[in-house]
């Protein structure tokens, strides 16, 4: 079996990492398989980490490139396609996928890939589940699924090996275009988030955040691309800006 | 997906473990995967040990019923079949399989099956090897081989529950509500479009027909809910209408 080609691996971004040797660990298991980029989400503890040096046991590229971000919008912003891990079910309107599937699924991408996990106690949030376009539920005895965060990092990494051993294809031909970044994609939605402000829909405040993750979840599921960003943006400003027209020319 | 019969497990043996940590995130990784069986061929500390216990987070039943052996053929007397794993290749002529494909041997095989986990800093010796009828050797990065013992445990035992579900199916959770049949999206599609030609957006109209294709190619690779063609319909209404509310009240 030929090695999987090393640079185009997901990128594994830990939200909120409490304990440094878990840090080390997902860091080992990552060289384990090929992945380089690790981006770390407001890290608990000082950074560098001896703990999670000692417990990277050599990987030590991965540690020393690390990278620090204070929220998990900035280290995903060039990323093209997010997933998310959860433990339990979320009330989302998402794919679920094992690491398998979802491994085929980044093989077969196109763009930068990031992964999500969250922190060891209570997993990601929702507004963090929300940013990925899908969801990885790793398939556990259901008397006792508490996995340990490293342990997580390593199925994702060895099943996303794997999946570069034997050809799988599931595509989406994008033609000329390319996937949107997670940039360009919040872009979008701050920018209807912006409108829909204006024109109330968003009321009451109470249940802005669960309207707002529902209308973004429905355009992750959709894998945008650069072009119907442009294209969806102006569709919101052909809505507003005429209509308002119509009001100035009155 | 049913939970794997818990029973047919393979026995999990630890040969000289030196780290009560290692065997504890083993023995968590047994318990996410089902696996309830854990020997111990001499550990270095003493057992019952507290580190292991606070590593297993839970998995107590593992640890609690671990036994202690004195030979590696002591420890797997009473088994039928016997997997060795093994980081690098030994000079030995023995099948040496993936964990993918030994676990598809595990789920074939009658009577009760053991595999061998070597110390963390050498790995099985050669004796050990020899009492296995195949080897397992994980394909990782060969440029960083060095495995945790307790993810080494992992793979085998996740490999081992995966091979126990066919085809796991990729799923949308939907909650309380359901797909948007095609006459919903339609309508949803032509109030769209309907405000879109209002506006000017769908000029000039030679372009409009493939417009219409790219726009409604987003929202089909979203697979929208009844809910969700309801929420865009309302987003649409409320952009246009509020602009408009403004042009009427001036």
């Amino acid at each position: 079996m030929a090695p999987a080609p090393e640079s185009s691996g997901p990128v594994v971004v830990l939200v909120d990492p409490q304990l440094g040797e878990n840090i080390g660990t997902a860091a080992r298991a990552m060289a384990n398989c090929g992945l380089d980029t690790l981006r770390l989400v407001r890290p608990r503890d000082n950074w560098p980490n001896e703990r999670a040096v000692a417990a990277a046991s050599g990987a030590d590229a991965v540690i020393d490139n690390a990278e620090i971000y204070r929220t998990t919008e900035d280290a995903i912003a060039d990323c093209h396609r997010v997933f998310a891990t959860t433990a339990r079910p979320r009330d989302m309107i998402k794919p679920v996928l094992t690491p398998r599937e979802a491994a085929a699924d980044m093989r077969a991408a196109e763009g930068r890939i990031a992964v999500l996990f969250g922190p060891e106690r209570r997993g990601l949030n929702n507004d963090d589940v929300t940013l990925a376009e899908a969801v990885i539920e790793v398939p556990l005895n259901p008397d006792f699924r508490s996995l340990n965060l490293a342990q997580a990092v390593l199925l994702v990494a060895y099943e996303w090996f794997m999946a570069g051993h034997d050809g799988t294809a599931r595509t989406l031909p994008m033609g000329a275009t390319r996937p949107a970044t997670k940039e360009e994609a919040l872009g979008f939605f701050e920018h209807l988030e912006g409108e829909l402000d204006a024109c109330g829909f968003l009321n009451p405040p109470e249940k802005r955040p669960a309207m707002v993750r529902n209308i973004r979840n429905i355009f992750q599921r959709a894998h945008l691309t650069e072009q119907e960003v442009r294209t969806l943006r102006g569709i919101v400003s052909g809505l507003t800006t005429y209509n308002r027209r119509r009001s100035d020319s009155t």
